[in-house]
């Protein structure tokens, strides 16, 4: 698959909420996840890491929405942008979201996302 | 000055209108910018081949309005999503496009621009 077929279907399993299908499908196994963040999970390599982050993101917060918009392409990467509206459980907090992803591609797999998180 | 720093300010003249001012102020003497296309215009070198790109474009194309949102950051990278409303002189055609712009950050400039256009 090249990469527009890639960011096609990725973004539309995450348009239907299937965030982990689309993991499973498209990570490559020795993916990288970059969060704009400091600490242990800033940058995670492997799908196994990977998707533990996931499943600490789903135990840890509520989430009572979430909207995808794109996909915007250019050579072999692709970028998304979501919504989403999430409570922490920890504090409570309501926070609302806003996130561009860019994916790079290789051999028709995600083989990094980047997280990109809206200031102010 | 920081990325967030970059980011913020680099955000506010395009939220202005001043797109080519941004440029002047925040391009890196080396920079590199890469547009989703094929040819001549796809990866442009130096401040004054990225700034010619711009007046081709202006002198070609009928901006009838523009929105920026962002910024996003993670590290050294922050991106900006654009909404143009514009009118292709050679065809007459007018088109929305919505574009994502991934910018990389190195000593307070930006060295590399990346554009990720928006699929159907």
């Amino acid at each position: 698959m090249d990469t527009q077929a890639v960011a096609a279907e990725f973004a539309a399993l995450c348009k239907a909420g299937k965030f982990e299908e689309a993991g499973e499908r498209f990570w490559a196994e020795d993916v990288v996840s970059i969060e704009p963040m400091q600490g242990e999970m800033a940058e995670l390599r492997g799908k196994a890491a990977v998707r533990g982050k996931g499943e600490w993101w789903y135990a840890n917060h509520v989430i009572h929405g979430t909207e995808t918009h794109g996909p915007y392409v250019n050579g072999n990467q692709f970028a998304l942008r979501f919504h989403i509206d999430v409570t922490q459980k920890a504090s409570g907090q309501r926070m609302q979201m806003e996130e561009v992803a860019l994916y790079t591609v290789r051999d028709g797999k995600v083989a990094e996302e980047r997280f990109l998180v809206r200031m102010g």
